[in-house]
């Protein structure tokens, strides 16, 4: 029997852990909703309980598990094993890859959610096999990750990747860290959340708030963004052009600089829009190559794997580790 | 005695060959007008006649020359030693290291010029030793490459690096390449003797008219500019404010992608300015790090190899081939 891995992806809102084989092929699952701001031990005991769980559904007992990975948000240091900050979390300086590692009598490889998801995409989805792969995450904020020469490039300081804070609009909004003008601010569900609600008060009405209503969600997810386009909903679709125009120009950015072979996108509004999402920003893109692609050698990308791209994820980065 | 190579930068307006040995000494030196607008073949006499007076420059036999590096301007393909592509010498699919090859019984590698220059500088320059660099090379327009594990990084294509139409403004003035909102239309010399000639005809007056006047000068060269900057002339000063500016934001750009351990200023105008120029791009890109940089790992400075940056880049380039 080939060896089987534990991969989790740790979220702020919830977390699922995987059993897979060295190709990946899932052997069981299990997922619940994030235990937060509380002693991040009880979190700790509730990943522990999760892969228990999964490896209960894949039929195999613990032991046949050769090491876990995991994907956990905000900043981590995958060396040390510490997440050094995770505000969805609310911790700070937790040495996760140690205390999980201690509980289940494992090694524990840790490594930043979106560039394990990444990882999950290079090594069993969209972009298996590529040497040259550059990642954009849209969700509550905007994250990505280089895959060059066929591996994660952590960068200088571990800091590569940081796609969401490169400026296209130095007048554009206020982002999250501070600054203005970042694609972030311009094109994450969380800034397209702020359009649609300021649009919204000028008069015109959008489906959105009503379906957010009915679906008794406090944020616009993409499920309701989902909703909102499937009901034609004029701001909606407005607000989404908005995103992926800027998506578009941050893709044609990344292709003029770096020359990879595909550009992925993945996180929740990827995965639910799929190519209505991922179309108009490729067609942008390609608009702003400096060297045209005529033979058609640069991709550009919806991820594939779906919720388990990040515990899958984490599963190569046992994996390999 | 070490090896000895020569090395050619050929420019659309000047060329300059050099003999060195593979530490970067340079044993003597030539440059010359370039020949344009005539026949490939006569240039390529040209930079021959060239290295054979840097030869003579430096005291040895031509048969002493190991082999020959040339840095060339525009689109060049490096493995088949041909300039696809270079509007500045008139020239479209010239095979150079086959031509200049044959003429001196030498082996000849090519590179493009920007591509190459900062090659230099991290074989022999401010990037020494370095894995990891990004180079920004300001003149007529804005050129670049990366420094990946210590080597140049062609892209999948050979496309890498061109940083100059990355956009930043989408709604500025429209660039060489026919977009709009490239970097290079906002802060290369070409853009910004644009602006000083648009700010001179509202009214004010730039000192930069008459100085180009005095010195026979049809274009803002980096003298003219640095001339006009000692001068006090305000429209220059605001003028290349506003270009630093954008290059600010640019290397904060490029080091929230890449997170590389030095972003290196190169070109005319960085090299006649020096720290006047880079340190304000060096503030604004500071200010726009999303991860601190406060063991202050990452440098943003000029190149040091003046005039041979490129020759001397292409003296690394013919050594490692």
């Amino acid at each position: 029997m080939s060896k089987l891995y534990a991969g989790v992806d740790l979220g702020g809102t919830s977390m699922i852990a995987v059993i897979a084989d060295r190709r990946g092929k899932i052997l069981g699952s299990s997922d619940c909703a994030t235990i937060r701001e509380v002693n991040p031990s009880e979190t700790i005991a509730q990943i522990a309980e999760q892969i228990l769980l999964a490896a209960k559904d894949a039929s195999i007992k613990p032991s046949k598990i050769e090491s876990i990975g995991i994907g956990a948000p905000g900043a981590v240091s995958p060396k040390e094993g510490i997440v050094v900050r995770a505000p969805n979390l609310g911790w700070t300086d937790v040495p996760l890859s140690t205390l999980l590692g201690n509980r289940l009598k494992k090694k524990v490889v840790l490594g930043n959610d979106v560039q394990v998801a990444i990882l999950g995409e290079h090594a069993f989805g969209v972009a298996k096999g590529l040497d040259r792969v550059v990642g954009i995450w849209v969700g509550t904020g905007i994250g990505g990750g280089l895959i060059i020469n066929g591996k994660l490039d952590p960068g200088a300081r571990g800091a590569a990747g940081e796609i969401g804070h490169m400026v296209l609009k130095e007048d554009g909004p206020v982002c999250g860290c501070g600054r203005t003008g970042c694609v972030e601010a311009l094109a994450s569900r969380t800034s397209m959340e702020r359009d649609v609600l300021a649009a919204s008060g000028k008069g015109k009405k959008s489906a959105v708030l009503q379906i957010m209503k009915e679906r008794k969600k406090t944020r616009m997810t993409s499920s309701v963004m989902d909703r909102a386009l499937k009901a034609g909903d004029p701001i909606m679709m407005d607000v989404l052009s908005k995103a992926q125009h800027y998506l578009g120009l941050l893709a044609g950015n990344v292709v003029n600089l770096l020359d990879p072979e595909m550009v992925v996108i993945g996180g929740g509004v990827a995965q639910r829009l799929g190519e209505d999402f991922v179309g108009p920003i490729r067609d942008l893109a390609r608009s702003r190559f400096l060297k045209p692609d005529t033979e058609g050698q640069i991709r550009i990308e919806h991820s594939i794997l779906g919720d388990y791209s990040g515990a899958l994820g984490a599963v190569s980065l046992a994996r390999d580790a």
